[in-house]
């Protein structure tokens, strides 16, 4: 599938302030980008970092006082791997590639130590595998209330689920937080989304599952074939579209991603398991 | 200097035990390794993976019921790099590399956003550089108790300050909260510690200052130019010498580390600022 | 239905101590007590304090470094007023008694405020009455796991819901904030319960329904009409049995009550609601 | 000292709501009321209760849809308990009535038990007495920054600590902490505050020394002897000004207070102790 998506973001610069933005779509090989522009006014030196690891790519910038912006346009064509969600089972620990195994560890926001017998408690007994992630999907869909304003930079998955309310980044967190207390690699992804309304940068999970990892969104407001990856990391704290270090505010801001291969760009969602990378499972070390 | 370091860990495995350790020393310029051995008992296949950014090693092993023991000897030539710290300043963050930036985000235990007020009203007004750090670790040594038993494995570092107590891994998320709430970037460094006693795995920390990681110990029970290390991470989670999957006793352990030049094995304690990098800084993503 | 009941409590005293015991029976018009006798050894002086509102029987003393013990032995006629659970139902907010509000309020336990998403997602929409305190039980029994060692004395309602675990304390805290989040006032009792096995001292909760305090036992280890009421408060805080200011090791402890009327002892669980108020419900500030 | 002082409160009530109101100055031998009146309008049954113990004295009312307010107004003469600072000691723990000693416990925003190793730290060594809460109160002026905002209606003692900011009432939170940390019996008190500027309802504390509550501000923004007292409590839950269960938006509010003896209405800061217990200390439970 072809998607033209981007961004544009302004902001008043009040004092000198150094900006890492993480807003570039990933390298992936289900991910082809066919064309790509990134524009900073005024233009600006730039820094560019991609992890090693994850392949995030991180832009730096330092701007002087005034008005801002940056805007972002790319197209890409998008080929997830699908597969039979029925056909996906657990990989056992000790056949987890030993890189996979920091997405086991709480981080900032995923307090999954803390979590771990309310998730024994309500999902130890299910039947395992992508069944299993998709029923904690459904649990924190139908338990927690989307509501902007309920949480803020300081939220953990814990202080969300007594909050029984959170935005996309606190249904990743807890989603992420019951996979790992179950002894499930999970880990936050920051994507364009097609079909979420209003359009935005959208927060979903993945987790590692019989070698590969797997895309779910607890919120169940995007398509999981329709998710462009900007970035993937421990928890939000990574992968911000923009961390600034200065004095400025924020002006405007504006997502948007549609199809662009003329086919209808109608949203049906897919019932197949979603992963991104393809063709070949996850080739770390083992 | 060399030294002549290692450890045993004995267990009694209770059901199919998966193991991540994370002893032996790491790979570092300035950390010659003359010898190194691991043998296991029984001896198992092993998995082992280095950590592309941070170089840390890790060992897997899967390791079924019954008694079970890994020892670990090496002979090291450590050459510290150290200056003046006078002469060491901070690095602005409009020129800190990009791939440093990770270090100034909270992480599990180290509650640094939680900590910003503290930090600024303590430590905001001192002059920047290695000395701010220096006195961060001397307000930490002054203000915290070293005890056995006050802390546990959830214990973030906001806890330990109410607390005013605590081991060597809460004294370095401390001192690495505290750094990270200043803008000043800082990380957990787990490390074999000639001088301290009794000899046990050590936790540290180091700051990024003037292009460069430099070592601190809060606790003070170390010497800096002693410090072989193991691991570097976030914090704990990270980089914990053991980490099972499965039901385990520890049984025994014991952690050494000796002189082996023929100099006096007597303790002197450095006024140098060390730092582990020889003999260019951090190459990292600028 | 009489009981023979009693305490005895020893301790080693290493320096000056003051104790504020809480282990006598209450004054109430459903608890006539037949005879009763506390002795103390070494015998020392007493101060003895009634709560004026709650009547709470509180006992002082001051002992200096040895061996000490106290022993309480009273024999009780327990006439707790019974009602069909079907006829009870919520008093509103604007029928409350002024004095009973403060049982709406937190308590350093009773996280009620944090729990209130969650109580509201629970239990908002039940049948209102003495039956959706019963179901608050009920989900409380089922979702939590009795298990000595997982709590603390700091340990919150909030806590407990995470841990999935505690001691009855925890279950009544537990049902405590439940309720006052759902706009029920409820408070803490203490008691000799029989029927508990092993005997201990027992954490129950009293919720105020149609105009009388009612008690439930999330636990549902204890006869509802069975419990011989020591202390009530906000939380476990007000009425622990023994507040000691001191250096002082408890070093035994025995706590036993038994039917003394020739009936058979044998536990009969009671499908009446039970209060301890009689006859006329409770007659404080309107 | 004669004092005009009230208040004036109005709402927009959106459904039928219950107030508990807290607004009228308490019954002390130290507060004589010359005159006073209470106005509602619509004017509407009121229920009154005060406290056996603490004398507050609550007023309910059941307001339907519509505007509704507030008026109070009295005319009072103060005349507080004064004593030379220096001749105030501490009460040993065997000497405190029992009925003081709830007030050494922990309640929901005063995490006396968290704070406890900060607090031997900071003042355990301090001389004891009038002086050492006086001193506890320096430090808190000192090291916390008065900012509205910066609290909410769940922050406790220890969060106010680490945020190093809060309003009066987060000031008396910690006050209180500290002191019951030390094993001083300390309580929250609400207040009309003469010299308060701009004026507001007070929220300070009192310590339990030599027999007698004293007046504390760790805010240092009223004079101890020009402050009425309205209620007294564990902490600010139990005295708000303000209970209400409903529907309803605050529309204004004014709190008064000025001499009325013809004296000069200037502010000068007493260096006496100051008590509202005259002329004999605390009569209760001994």
């Amino acid at each position: 599938m072809r998607y033209e998506l981007g961004c544009s973001l302004s902001y008043n610069i009040l004092s000198e302030t150094v900006f890492i933005f993480n807003v570039e779509v990933a390298h992936l090989q289900s991910l082809e980008i066919l064309s790509e522009a990134l524009t900073l006014a005024p233009d600006l030196p730039r820094r560019t970092y991609v992890t090693p690891d994850l392949q995030n790519r991180y832009l730096g910038v330092v701007v002087q006082p005034g008005p801002f912006s940056l805007e972002y346009n790319a197209t890409v064509d998008l080929t997830p791997f699908r597969a039979d969600p029925a056909t996906i089972g657990e990989t056992p620990v000790n056949r987890l590639p030993l890189d996979i195994l920091p997405f086991l560890l709480p981080s900032r926001y995923v307090s999954s130590d803390r979590l771990t017998p309310f998730a024994v408690a309500e999902f130890g007994a299910l039947p395992k595998g992508h069944q299993r992630v998709n029923a904690i999907c459904s649990w924190i869909h139908t338990h927690i209330t989307y509501q902007a304003g309920t949480s803020d930079a300081e939220t953990t998955a814990d202080e969300s689920l007594l909050r029984r309310a959170g935005v996309c980044r606190d249904f990743a967190h807890l989603g992420i937080a019951f996979c790992r207390a179950l002894g499930i690699p999970a880990r936050f992804v920051s994507a364009y989304a097609h079909g979420l309304v209003p359009s935005d940068f959208h927060a979903v999970f993945e987790a590692y599952l019989d070698g590969r990892w797997w895309l779910f969104d607890a919120t169940r407001q995007a398509n999981l074939d329709g998710l462009v990856r900007i970035g993937v990391g421990r928890d939000a704290a990574e992968i911000a579209f923009s961390t600034p270090f200065g004095n400025m505010q924020p002006t405007a801001m504006q997502v948007r991603i549609a199809r662009s291969d003329g086919v209808s760009d109608a949203v049906i969602r897919t019932v197949d398991a979603i992963s991104t990378e393809i063709p070949a499972p996850h080739a770390g070390a083992a």
